[in-house]
């Protein structure tokens, strides 16, 4: 019995799903391999981590996405390392063969050389980020209750956001609507709403890769919401607690990495050419230089647009349209018996840029236009709970945010593993007993 | 200035809540600890544990319970002792004294002198210990896929739950429901249909506070579900993945206890007599013997019916009735100038006993009758439902169980945490891939 051909696909993002799923009318075994057991929805992780959203409304256990498609096999398994000239992932000690091969790994947070600051600025790239930010976050206005010393309570209502991204903007939107709005009358000593949040951003504009308009629209309704917004200003060192822009320093117990991605450590495993970033620098039909069935997608590879020379950017529309690209050329030349034809080049279509701000605020770029307030944030609900994966998901999101647009509350305000406040001691509990009215 | 009177109030389960509710219109300032930042509904813990619920579903932020109670202050503390002669309570080094109090610190899982049990077989107490049975639970399925010996696949396919209660019956139903309904068709190797689940009760039967009635429909509908119900069944020993009763054992990779609680270790440092589950002997007015001024309520006290002399079972009923009991009495006596009148005993007024087994199974003993099956189903959900904190958990809960009953997956099959896969090393993966269709 001839052995059906192979596809592995390292990565159940955007890309390697999209990928898997044009190969659903051929005659191949997928195997999908990822290091969890759940697609997640990135575009809403920062909703997680702002407690407007639970974990598993975002995330869709890959299993079931691909339940009805008989010829994948997820297994929850982290690849290594990749031997392109044997045609073999690793799986630490253990080797599975391929024909062919989609790498859609994905980026992580970088730190661009200061790994040290992991530990005192998170980033957000997973679950386990968000739950961790969200248990920060909640943390400190619970210890800013508690805390006698004025400097230090003032510290506990410092946010920091650096890196100027969608990301960082709508982190930074949403952590000042929690303490302006969400939560004031939780809180019988402190006042939430004095909460500072700064936004810091190594560029001249927010938004970098959006229009200048977006960028300027996205600034205003920031400052609007009371978000303190520091352009040209490049983060010199962070400690515990406090961040330092040259001699310049706030004191912040809460600081958050949105400054940087870079690819997947499994590149570094290759022996191809990767970018500073660490992208594969594929060729124009998404394949690696030398293999021409093995293909990098999404957020691992450094593509250009055929059409127009530029970057194709590292959102998840890009990663999706090489996934479907990859997929249809794999699916192509494995029903074809004949010599495969030779293959397109890469063509990214920008169907729209967006990031929210807050409540009624956002900005867009569509069809060469931009929008910004109640229209941008209209169409950034829409799109969003559109591209969802599964339709319980988009229901349960509406459903949530109705009730938090209704009422201007958040419902998902957890705070789970540890959970004593870090407060100096000896605090004076009586006096805050005494600050119930 | 005279201070106003104080009343702190430890635990804001049931009791705690219910308790400070009684003293919204008096004259007092009220202090209320607790060590989580959130209420706990935990009728329903249970639902989290197997994928059916998120955890912030079933949790309400403390301090958004009693938002509009401006005279409660909330604070994240534990505490850790009390001072009863001294009317103080004690966090760590810090003291706050009361001149009223009530202690309704709740429950924990109770291993009665096998504490290393409580690794290998975790009890179901926190949103916490729902997350690690979750991860586990799902675990084992991702990991008998895998698996390539017989007998370790067989060994995670097998679920045993400790204890014939009301979370033991719904553990074990739930199990039952995910491995045979939900999943079965998420996996290409194993058939997760064939997955055992034990149910091992140390008494004669099971649901031992409801009806005869109810325990012999409980069995019935958990049989018919496939669980293996053993009564009379001790278990004697736990190691890591096996239970052992006698010199019989049973390999199972998911061992969860549900087989007994104790009152909050606070309830050692008092000085007055507890019951062997560590619970407080209480008047029949819940106050200390000896301290009038200082109650407990809920999981942490031994308390009997007034009117017929039985104990009042630990559930949420219980524990809401005497919270709002002594929180009149409180309220009350504040009000009173004058001496206070002779204070009532307590009185437990039973509503009814229910607990679900599955889809559309469940039983429940209400007004002196006991229902079975699909009436007492839609009973329970419409209880657990109307008694939920918060108009927007109960509108998602309604969207899971709505959803979850039209397509019988679950929605919240997220692991998080560790990922790696326990498996014999090494897996075949290459065998594993072929197993797609």
């Amino acid at each position: 019995m001839s052995r059906r051909p192979r596809v592995v696909v390292v990565g159940a993002g955007f890309g390697g799903l999209e990928a898997v799923r044009k190969l659903a009318q051929t005659d191949c075994e997928v195997l999908l391999l990822d290091a969890r057991n759940h697609h997640l929805f990135q575009p809403l992780l920062y909703q997680v981590a702002t407690a407007a959203l639970s974990p598993a409304d975002i995330a869709e256990p890959v299993r079931a996405i691909v339940r009805k498609q008989k010829n994948v096999q997820v297994l929850l398994r982290e690849v290594t390392s990749v031997d392109l000239a044997g045609q073999a992932i690793h799986v630490g000690a253990e080797e599975v063969a391929y024909d062919w091969l989609v790498l859609a790994a994905g980026a992580r947070t970088a730190y661009f050389g200061n790994d040290e600051w992991a530990r005192l600025a998170p980033g957000l790239k997973t679950i386990d980020d968000a739950i961790e930010i969200r248990r920060r976050v909640l943390m400190a206005f619970e210890e800013a209750e508690l805390e006698e010393d004025e400097e230090a309570r003032r510290a506990k209502l410092t946010f920091v956001v650096i890196g100027g991204g969608p990301t960082g903007v709508e982190m930074a939107g949403a952590l000042r609507e929690i303490a302006a709005m969400s939560i004031p009358e939780d809180f019988r000593r402190v006042d939430t709403k004095t909460a500072r949040v700064y936004l810091l951003e190594g560029g001249p504009r927010l938004l970098p890769t959006m229009s200048e308009e977006a960028s300027r629209r996205a600034l205003e309704q920031l400052e609007g919401l009371g978000v303190q917004v520091r352009l040209d200003t490049m983060v010199t060192e962070v400690d515990d607690g406090c961040v330092w822009v040259g001699d310049d320093s706030v004191a912040a117990a809460n600081i958050i990495w949105a400054a940087g991605v870079e690819a997947s450590d499994l590149t570094r495993t290759l022996g191809v050419d990767i970018d500073k970033q660490g992208r594969i620098e594929v060729e124009g039909d998404c394949s690696l230089p030398g293999y021409s069935r093995a293909f990098a997608v999404g957020d691992i590879a450094a593509q250009v647009d055929a059409a127009t020379g530029e970057p194709v950017p590292g959102v998840a529309q890009g990663a999706i349209q090489m996934g479907a690209f990859v997929g249809e050329i794999i699916a192509r030349e494995l029903s074809n018996a004949s010599p495969p034809p030779r293959r397109p080049a890469f063509r990214y279509r920008n169907k729209g840029e967006m990031a929210t701000i807050g409540r009624a605020r956002a900005v867009a770029d569509v069809g060469g236009r931009t929008f910004g307030g109640v229209l941008a944030w209209l169409l950034w609900s829409v799109v969003h709970v559109a591209f969802l994966v599964g339709f319980r998901n988009k229901l349960l999101v509406m459903v949530h945010w109705a009730w938090q647009w209704l009422v201007q509350s958040r419902g998902a305000r957890l705070i789970t593993g540890g959970f004593a406040p870090r407060v100096a001691d000896p605090v004076d509990l009586d006096e805050a007993a005494r600050s119930a009215d």
